[in-house]
C-alpha cells in the first residue's frame, strides 16, 4: 500500500508539472524510502520558490477525483503513443518485441508509461501527506555523457503524523550529519585552495584519529602483527604485477604525462590505491619457511583514490584516506583460524567504539557473468568461495550475500554500515586472496621441502579512520565516549583565587594522561561552563572555596548529572577506568570505585 | 704541509696516467679530506685491475727525483700551451685577461695548470703513503649535460701509519653505514619495482620510527602544541600563494599532463614538498585574536621531493619522507620566547636520542647577490636577519654563518650533522618567516583592534624520521639505546620444561610495555643466545632450573656483562627506568634500584 500510494502520487506530481510548466518531458519517477522522485526534462528551472505551487497543484488534481485507468498496448502502439517523448521511447525500445505494455491514465489528459498497480481513484490518496523536498540535477540513466534532467524529490507518507515524524527524524539526522557537525565542532575543515575530497583534520579531529590509531596499533601488536611503514607511491611496474594498472587505473593518481603511460622507457610513478604490493615487499625481504607462517603485517596506511567530483562527501568519500591496513600470509591449514582472528579483531574494535550494534555482514562474491573484472579462473573462484562460505558458516556469521562485490583477486566479507542519511558503505573488509602471492613470487618452503604460495588475507581492523570518525560523529552527535573525546575535562575556577588549585587539579589529570584544559579567561563562571558545554566536554570540574578547602571537586557531567563533594582521587580512578576499558558511557557515580 | 703533499701527489698521479694510458686529457685534481682525486678524459676505462700498476708507476715517477718547477705565463701564453686540452682551456678562459697564470712542471715532459705552492722536489714525498681508492664517473664541472669523466680517488697521508689508521677507521665507518647495516639488521629494504628513494621500513625499522613519533608527539603536546593531520597534496593554486609553484616546482611531484600546468581551467594537483600552507588552513579556520597567540601546530607530516637519481642515498636522501613538522604563529613580542622554545625542544630531542654532542649550528642567511631566489625586499631581509642574530646571541647559540642557505621566505637556524662518510646534512631547522602569513591572509586582531599578521616560525623538533633513523644506526652501529631497540628483551628457556616460566616472564614484560620475544624453537641454548646477539638485542634473559625455582633470571647484557640471580622485579624496574628516562646506556647493575 505504501508503495502504491507513493507511486500514485508520483503520477500526480508529473501531471502537476505538465500543467504548471510548458514543454515538460517526463523521464522516470520511482518510489524511494521516504516518498518518490521524478526526473523531468524542462526548459524552465524549478526552484524552491515553485514548491508551494507544485504542492497546491497536486492537491487540486487529487480533488478532481480522477480514476487511475490502466490500458494495455502492443510495443508499436506504445511507441506511437509516446512518439513525442524521447525518454519514454528509449525505455519502450528496450522492452522485448512481444511485451504487453501498460500505461495509466489519470483523467483523459494525462497518461504515463507504468507497470502499476495503482489505486482505483485519486480520492483514495486524500489522506496522504506529501511535501516537495528538493530539486537536484540528475543525468538521464545516470550517464554523465547524457542530458542533465531536473529531479524533484517528494516526501510521501500515508498521513500527516508519519510525515511529521519523518521530517523530525530527518532534521535530527541533519544535526548529526558529520559534514556539518564535524565542522562546527572544529574536528575538520576543507579549503577550496587545497581541493575537493582532501579534508584537513583540525587538532580536535586529529586527536580522535591519533587516539584510535594508537589503540589499533597497540592491539594489533598484542595480536602478533608486525607494523610496516611503506611508501605511498611506486613505479607503474609494481601495479602491473598486482594488475591494478589494468583493473584500477582510472581510480588512481598517476604522475607524469598521460601520453607516456605506455612508454616503457619513462619512469611512471602512481599513488597507491592499496597497500598490498608494498607490504608484500616485507615478506619478500627474505626466504620464508612454513614455520614462519602466519606472518601478520599491519600498517597505518595512507591511500589515494581519484574519486569523481560528484562522489565526494565529507569524511566518508575522499581522495586521500588512512586505512588500518593489514595482510596475513598463511598456510592453507591456518586460513580458517587467521580469518577468525581477523573477524574477532574487527568485532573488538567495533565494540570499543560502540558501532558493533549498527553493522551487518555481507559475503561479497564475484560475478561469473562479468569475468573480465576478475583474475583467476571460474573453478578457482568457486573453490575459494566455497572455502570462505564454510569458514563463515563455521564461525556462525550471520551474513547476506552479494554477487559482483568481490575484489578482483578474491571474495570478501564486508562489514557494512549506514550514515545518518541511510547511505550504505563498507567500513571494514576481510578478503581471501588466492592469486597475488603467486603473481609476486611470495614463496615459502613447506615441511615437505616444496616451494608453495601462501594464502593472503587482506583485512582492515577498524576501517578507514576518516570514515570511522564520520560515523562516530553521527553516532554520538559529537558526544564522544570519554576515551575518544578530544578534550576530556574542562576545569573552571570560580574566582581568580582558585586558579592555583585549578592548575594543580589539571596537572594531576594531565600527568595521568587525561586531556584537560583550565579556563583562565576573565569570563564569568557561567560563561566558562557554557563554553565547555558547547564543546561537548564530558566532564566540567568546578573548583571554588569549598572544593579548595576540602580538596574535592564539583562536577557537571555531560549527561546533565551534577555531583558535588567528589574526592579528586575517585574522579581520577574513574577517568583511568573509562580509558583503560574503552567505556562508552560516562561514569556518574564516584563513591563506589 | 698535508695539502702540499697531497697536491704534489695529484700531479704525480696525473703524470702516471698520461704515461700509462694513451690520449689522456687532464681535467681537475683537488685535495680532499683523505687525499685527493683527479678527473680524466680517457678513451680507455680505468678499473680496479689497474690500481696496482698506477701505484707502481707513481712510485717509479717519484724515484726520478724530479723538481716541481713553477713557470708563470700570460693568459695568451697559457691558452697556447694547453691548446690540445679543452678542459684546461675552459678553466683558463674563465680567468681575467691580465691574470698571471702559473703552471708546474714535473720533469720536462709533464706540466699542469696549478696555483701551487709545491714541494721543491718529488723526493720530499718519498715517505708519503698513498693508495688508489676507487674510480667513479663524474660530470665535467658537475653538469649532467656535459661529458662524464673518470674520477680516480687516492688516499694520501704523510706516512704509512696514518694511512693504515685512516683505512681502519674508514672500514669501521663502512660497518656502521646505515645503508648496509640498516638492511642487514632488517630495519629497511628497497625494491626496484617500487623505485629509487622510496624505502620500505620493515617491522624493526618501523618500530623505532613509531617509538620516536609517539615520543615527539607526546612531548610536543606537553609543550602546548596542537596536532593536525593535513592532506599530502593540493591544487596548484595553493602553491602559487606560497610561491612554491614559482620557486620550487622542479623539486615537486606534479600530477597530470605537464602541457596543462599553465592551463587555469584544469585541476592540477601536486604532492607537497612542505606542510606550511596546509597547516595554515587550521589557523585560517576561524578568526584569531592576540589572546589566541602563540598558536603552535605540529604534525607527523609526509613530504615529497623529486630528487635527482644521483642524489638519493639510503634513508638520508629520499623522495618521500616524514618530518616532525610544526608551525608557530606568534606576535612580535613573543618571537624570541617561541624561538627559544623551539631550540630547547630540539635540544631535548637530540639529547634523548644521544645525537646532541654530534651536531653544530648554522645561521643560514640569504644571498643578497641572488635576489630572485627570495621573496621580500632587502630592507626586510636585513631587519629580520638582525632580529634572528639578536635572538641567537641572546640565547648564546654557538653558530657558524652561511650566506645563501636561507629559505626563500626567511632566515634559518640549521642544526647540522655528518654521516659516517663525513657528508654533512641539515637534520633540524628553525626558521623565521615574516612573509607567508600575509600572503595567506592569516590575520589576528591585536589588542588595539587592528588586524595584523603574525610571525610564523617553521620548525622541526627531531627532523625527518628516516634521516634520524639513519643517523641513529650509524651512531650506535645498530646497538640502539634500550628505549629505541625494536626488540628489547630476548628470552631463552634452557630446556623445554622451562618454556612455561619463560612465557610468564615474557607476559609480565609485555604487560609492562617491553618488547619481548621468547625463542621456542628447537635449537640449542647456545644457538638461541647467538640468534638474539646477532640481532643486537639489549638483554637476553636465560631461564633454567635455578631461575625457575628461585623466581629469578639470568641476564646477558649486550655490553658483554653477565648477571645471574637477578630478582625479576628489579629487572622490570630497570626496563621501566631506561624507557621513562630515555637512558642511552644499558643498566648493568640490578641490585640497587
Amino acid at each position: 500500500m505504501l508503495e502504491q500510494g507513493r507511486h500514485g502520487l508520483a503520477h500526480i506530481l508529473a501531471k502537476a508539472i505538465t500543467e504548471l510548466f510548458d514543454d515538460a518531458k517526463l523521464a522516470i519517477g520511482p518510489v524511494i524510502d521516504t516518498g518518490f522522485y521524478y526526473d523531468f526534462d524542462l526548459p524552465a528551472s524549478i526552484t524552491e520558490a515553485d514548491f508551494k505551487a507544485i504542492e497546491a497543484k497536486m492537491s487540486e488534481i487529487l480533488k478532481r477525483r480522477e480514476a487511475f485507468m490502466r490500458k494495455e498496448l502492443s510495443k508499436p502502439e506504445a511507441l506511437e503513443l509516446f512518439k513525442d517523448n524521447a525518454y519514454k521511447l528509449e525505455l519502450i525500445e528496450d522492452l522485448p518485441e512481444d511485451e504487453i505494455i501498460s500505461v495509466y491514465y489519470t483523467g483523459d489528459d494525462f497518461c504515463d508509461l507504468c507497470r502499476g498497480p495503482h489505486v482505483e481513484n485519486s480520492q483514495e490518496l486524500f489522506g496522504w501527506a506529501f511535501k516537495v523536498q528538493s530539486v537536484t540535477g540528475a543525468y538521464w540513466r545516470g550517464d554523465a555523457s547524457r542530458k542533465m534532467l531536473q529531479r524533484v524529490y517528494c516526501y510521501a507518507f500515508p498521513n500527516k503524523a508519519e510525515l511529521k515524524a519523518h521530517i523530525a527524524a530527518f532534521e535530527e539526522a541533519l544535526k548529526r550529519d558529520h559534514n556539518k557537525l564535524g565542522r562546527s565542532l572544529e574536528l575538520f575543515a576543507t579549503a577550496d585552495v587545497i581541493g575537493q575530497g582532501l579534508p584537513v583534520l583540525l587538532p580536535k579531529g586529529a586527536m580522535i584519529v591519533r587516539t584510535l590509531q594508537r589503540f589499533v596499533e597497540d592491539e594489533e601488536q598484542r595480536r602478533g602483527y608486525q607494523q610496516t611503514m611503506t611508501p605511498i607511491m611506486a613505479k607503474r611496474e609494481l601495479y602491473k604485477i598486482s594488475t591494478h594498472w589494468d583493473h584500477y587505473r582510472d581510480g588512481m593518481f598517476v604522475l607524469g604525462n598521460p601520453e607516456k603511460f605506455d612508454d616503457e622507457s619513462e619512469e611512471i610513478l602512481a599513488l597507491r590505491p592499496m597497500t598490498c604490493p608494498f607490504q608484500f615487499q616485507a615478506y619478500l625481504n627474505k626466504t620464508r619457511s612454513y614455520r614462519d607462517l602466519p606472518l601478520r603485517y599491519n600498517e597505518t596506511a595512507k591511500l589515494f583514490r581519484n574519486e569523481a567530483s560528484g562522489e565526494m562527501h565529507g569524511l566518508i568519500r575522499v581522495r586521500q584516506f588512512t586505512l588500518a591496513e593489514g595482510h596475513i600470509a598463511c598456510r592453507p591449514d591456518q586460513l580458517e583460524a587467521e580469518f577468525a582472528g581477523c573477524l574477532d579483531l574487527a568485532k573488538h574494535m567495533l565494540q570499543a567504539i560502540g558501532l558493533y550494534e549498527d553493522v551487518w555482514f555481507r559475503f561479497s562474491k564475484w560475478d561469473a557473468t562479468n569475468r573480465e573484472k576478475y583474475i583467476g579462473d571460474a573453478a578457482q573462484w568457486e573453490a575459494v568461495q566455497g572455502v570462505m562460505r564454510k569458514i563463515l558458516d563455521d564461525l556462525e556469521v550471520n551474513y547476506i550475500e552479494a554477487d559482483g562485490e568481490a575484489a578482483f583477486y578474491g571474495p570478501k566479507l564486508d562489514i557494512q554500515a549506514k550514515n545518518v542519511f541511510g547511505k550504505e558503505d563498507t567500513i571494514i573488509t576481510i578478503q581471501i586472496d588466492f592469486q597475488l602471492a603467486e603473481r609476486f613470487g611470495m614463496e615459502y618452503v613447506d615441511s615437505d621441502g616444496e616451494k608453495k604460495y601462501p594464502f593472503v588475507i587482506h583485512r582492515s581492523s577498524i576501517g578507514c579512520y576518516e570514515r570511522t570518525l564520520a560515523l562516530l560523529i553521527e553516532k554520538y552527535a559529537g558526544k564522544f565516549p570519554f576515551w575518544l573525546s578530544p578534550l576530556q575535562v574542562g576545569v573552571v575556577p570560580v574566582r581568580e583565587e582558585h586558579d592555583q588549585y585549578a592548575d594543580e587539579i589539571a596537572q594531576q589529570l594531565c600527568a595521568a594522561g587525561v586531556r584537560v584544559q583550565v579556563d583562565h579567561s576573565d569570563g564569568t563562571m557561567g560563561n566558562k561552563i557554557k563554553g565547555f558545554r558547547k564543546e561537548l566536554v564530558p566532564y566540567i570540574v568546578i573548583v571554588g572555596d569549598a572544593e579548595q578547602q576540602s580538596g574535592t571537586i564539583s562536577l557537571r557531567v555531560r549527561t546533565g548529572v551534577q555531583a558535588n563533594n567528589i574526592a579528586f582521587a575517585d574522579f581520577l580512578v574513574a577517568c583511568h577506568n573509562m580509558t583503560e576499558n574503552h567505556k562508552l558511557e560516562l561514569i556518574e557515580q564516584f563513591n563506589n570505585q
